[in-house]
């Protein structure tokens, strides 16, 4: 996605060679008009899906998973990583493990949110080693709903995440994917440098 | 705003006289269109007000923050209720208690992303004893910043949070405000009923 690209490059700043930083847009300050267009990318190729919810993690899957519930028409979920005090009773959790905080934990959705059968489409900020995307998707399944398809933000192409979920029979959809955070630089993959793919 | 009252009506649940549950629709599910109203209500109300930025709170803040952003063009900042691995330096800080959870927590900002002499509306979902929305106004007046109102989702006028904010010279517009948890019942303000003032 052209947009995205462009921003990533202007805004994002590469802390080392598996970090980058993208809070001036994404996960700490939000453009709002940027989540508008990465909302309307992700409807324009899960639209084939009949999806009927979006599920995501907070707390930076909210903005670009309210743009796609929008443009889709369907309702969010995002789960928590607290079990807050009305979050108790008749809840799906797993636990997953943060490479970038260091910490394993476990995250939450009620049940009454995902019924079975649900068309699910699960959307995240970022795909590194696929720990969430993978936790998401071992809750919407618990609930007996199917996970139509993963979107993805910004993948770290060069780690393992997207080949775990493809793996898993996953349908994976990065609206950028970087290739190396090497030499302090940016390095998409050429197909997206062209727009060919996103 | 006769779709959020409608909203909470339909889906809201009175757990018991301090406790309404919305997670149907505002903060565990989130409904985008409601969503998107309820951005363009706060937009209305505060387009007068030469908005540069919202502050919210993770996470239940961010959905209708970013939606009133995209109505009036600015940027949004999300406070966060954990540091990060990239959110070490050049914080702003502040405690808050949140009465829900019955506990202290700290919230953290980025320097860099609140500037001197900017004009603040801060966004949250709910307003009760008024925590969440002074610790930010701590935050965003830290920076050096203006906060030109508080745009709250649903206030809980039975409680002090509303004239603890008026009291600090503050413009709180609250898009429903209940009156009464009692009985199991919610009740809001009657010129609200009529659709006088929301």
């Amino acid at each position: 996605m052209k947009e995205l690209l462009a921003k990533i490059r202007e805004e994002g700043q590469v802390i080392d060679e598996h970090i980058l930083k993208v809070d001036a847009f994404l996960n700490h300050q939000i453009d709002p008009v940027l989540m508008q267009k990465i909302g309307e990318a992700f409807a324009r190729y899960f639209n084939k899906k009949a999806v009927t919810k979006i599920v995501t993690l907070e707390s930076s899957g909210i903005a670009p998973a309210v743009m796609a519930g929008l443009a889709l028409g369907v309702p969010v979920v995002f789960a928590r990583k607290k079990q807050s005090l009305t979050l108790k009773k008749n809840i799906l959790t797993t636990t997953v493990y943060s490479y970038t905080k260091q910490e394993q934990s476990d995250i939450f959705i009620s049940k009454k949110f995902i019924h079975p059968k649900e068309q699910v489409l699960i959307i995240d900020d970022f795909l590194a080693r696929g720990e969430a995307a993978i936790g998401l998707t071992r809750l919407v399944q618990a609930a007996q709903a199917e996970v139509v398809g993963i979107g993805i933000v910004i993948e770290k192409s060069f780690q393992e995440g997207r080949q775990k979920l493809i793996d898993l029979g996953l349908d994976v959809y990065s609206l950028a994917r970087i290739q190396s955070l090497k030499n302090n630089k940016v390095a998409f993959y050429e197909s997206e440098e062209a727009g060919v793919k996103a």
